[in-house]
């Protein structure tokens, strides 16, 4: 079998029959497995379990003095800052430490924009228009934010090294609605591609129409290497931003969640001192502080940002065969057809299957129908709405590398007869 | 000495001049303490310790078999609701489950309001004004809340057995732009009283002229009984609210911040089904869920309600006698002079402190001079304006005893002198 692409009508025909009869037996079989979401394996979290024994009953002051069980430290205890710095190459002062949840800072960001503004400029409420920047294919979740405080989304390309950024330098220049952007930087969600320093600098430079344009800075897998021997490094966007005068132009969000266990991790904003100051503003009114004691235990369990890396050196162990798994089998199964292409990710959590036109929604249909949960076609777009129908996002983190052998099977079937329809339909 | 309204202009003056001479070498002693917030002491913080060990490696699983190390359940484990729902009398469906501050969901709650709107209302940030009642003296992070989004506050006296009803029953069924109302049900802070059942009725069956106008009941104070023999109990408002046929009328909140670990603990919201799904409608964009290993960590550390009360009266057995220690001096000390009152707590963090009008930010603010830090005057108070400037709030449970013994007879001094400035001006 081969390229799909140079096939007689009647070739893709008597093909399309072949394949439709090994789905319906693949169907029959009544299995199930999911690779929707970048959930880690119990294989991961078991990596993590010697945390749950690190605290003892008469060691949970913080290095200050601060008895960690009682209230107290709105932003985060310093050790914990220090841990958090090393992660993302700040510094201590640049960051707040959150519960447990990055998505749950970024909400608080956008909805805090919107109430009360930006640095003292218009709360977003009082706007006629709000904009934001996405590059696409993109993180769902981001999307799911702005979508819910009725910001218009606008379709930025994502290039092999970041954004396109002769148009974002155009909208964010041009339009003082545009409020924001937001970016995977390193191992982007889904497509894996790290931001070159290009970019990086291209960023920090932007001179936005909008004072209250922010980048949205969503450094979640900056320590999740697959290719742990070479590991991505981007430049810091804090500091790059500081040196083009731009100081309080970001956010940076990061957390431990795929570090040690989701849920029960620790989140963090890094950003300018100002935007510190007016971050706690708010802050101060919302909660009297975060789990401290959740922050000490990661601090004693991981020391600083070498056993952070050597941790996670040890869950790309357990993550790396899981990938080949799928891409050896797309690599055997669906290279040849010439009808898909997609990324060799050397860190994160997400394979970017790319098909040709119109494939995607069909494709992610029939292996649903087949038992085999992928995430929904469009989720990577913004509204659902992938313009070509063709991205779909394989999670291989949580199944065994036998199961994603089976599910990539699938999905290489699925996406070839969503393919010979279209072809046919040409 | 004695009733200082019976004193002569002259007795008056000779006592002051006493009382400065006391008052300077009290001041020159260099002493620090601090009444001022309701933190719970290591005594009481002691008592959660084996909290840190309930969980051992092989038990990190829920109840339905949930793995609590990985992403999901976003409105928490079952059990968790199970253990909530037996702190506030309600049942498990009623509630949401979420991290560790109560004070951080009513701040959302009050935020989505303003973004959002309630169950299809039109978002508060779109109207020109929104009201809230404010029973007065109330908890100073409330009115924070509510001042923060720019709602305006009105004071409602709190009677011995709650709120001024016929004043609410006005205010809520005339003035459409009143959303809410702040209400400390058990235990008040800072003045300790008790809703009783006719005031609860009262508030179920209010015809409020706004549609969304809602009770936010904080019932931050349900376990934390110092008469354990003779806990407080009152109504349970969602259960009145069906019966009256509002479903939709309350918002209650709760946590275990007081009752385990502050900033470590577990904090909930109970409401209807409909305010629930909701509530859901913007939390599912806000995260992927909560800290399910530190709820089974609760689980597992009290089982039930029982377990709860248990710990709740040996706490109490520590909060007594430092209640006692400023109950007594100020009975020995302040009682006989007729210049204030002050209540007898059955429950909860806080002594309110009447003085005669007029005396409580001088008093505070030479406590201050002396070393003796206590809640901010006014802070009890809307806009922190105590209108008589009279109220005190006594925070007795993180000082020692023979702390809070010199720190009653400093607090006693200085508002002796204060009022003595404010009968000789008269």
């Amino acid at each position: 079998m081969s390229d799909f692409t140079k096939m007689s009508k009647e070739e893709l025909e008597a093909l399309r029959a072949n394949l439709l009869n090994e789905y319906e037996d693949v169907k029959s079989k009544g299995i199930s497995l999911n690779m929707a979401r970048g959930k880690p394996g119990p294989d991961q979290l078991e990596l993590s379990m010697p945390m749950m024994k690190v605290l003892t009953e008469d060691d949970l002051l913080a290095a200050d003095g601060t008895d960690c069980r009682n209230y107290g430290v709105l932003d985060g205890l310093k050790e914990a800052k220090e841990l958090v710095a090393g992660m993302i190459n700040t510094s201590p002062e640049n960051l707040i430490i959150y519960g447990n949840s990055s998505l749950n800072i970024m909400y608080d960001t956008v909805s805090r924009s919107y109430t009360h503004g930006v640095l003292g400029n218009t709360p977003w409420c009082k706007l006629d228009k709000v904009k934001f920047l996405c590059p696409v294919p993109g993180y769902d979740r981001h999307f799911a934010i702005t979508e819910h405080f009725g910001i218009e989304m606008i379709n930025i390309p994502l290039l092999s090294d970041g954004p396109d950024m002769d148009l974002v330098e155009k909208y964010v220049s041009e339009d003082e609605s545009v409020k924001g952007i937001w970016c995977v930087p390193k191992y982007a969600n889904p497509t894996g591609i790290v931001y070159s320093d290009q970019v990086v600098k291209r960023f920090a430079a932007l001179q936005p129409a909008a004072k209250d344009f922010r980048i949205y800075w969503d450094n979640a897998y900056t320590v999740h290497h697959l290719d742990y021997e070479h590991p991505a490094q981007i430049l810091d966007i804090l500091s790059e931003c500081e040196k083009a005068g731009n100081p309080d132009l970001v956010y940076e969000f990061c957390s431990t969640s795929k570090v040690t266990f989701p849920g029960s991790g620790v989140a963090a904003l890094a950003t300018s001192k100002a935007n510190i100051a007016d971050v706690k503003k708010s802050m101060t009114i919302q909660t009297i502080g975060h789990d401290k004691i959740n922050q000490l235990r990661h601090v004693k369990f991981f020391k600083d940002i070498n056993g952070i890396n050597q941790h996670m050196e040890a869950q790309a162990k357990v993550l790396c065969p899981k990938f080949q798994a799928v891409l050896d089998v797309l690599e055997e199964k669906l290279a040849p057809c010439n009808i898909a292409s997609w990324n060799q990710p050397k860190g994160g959590y997400f394979i970017s299957l790319e098909t040709i036109d119109g494939c995607a929604k069909k494709a992610i249909s029939m292996c649903k129908d087949a038992g085999l949960v992928l995430t929904g076609a469009g989720a990577t777009y913004p509204y659902h709405k992938d313009p070509k129908d063709s991205n779909i996002r394989i999670a291989p983190s949580f199944p065994l590398p036998e199961e994603l052998r089976e599910a990539a099977k699938i999905l290489v079937l699925c996406v070839k007869i969503a393919a010979i329809d279209v072809l046919l339909n040409k």
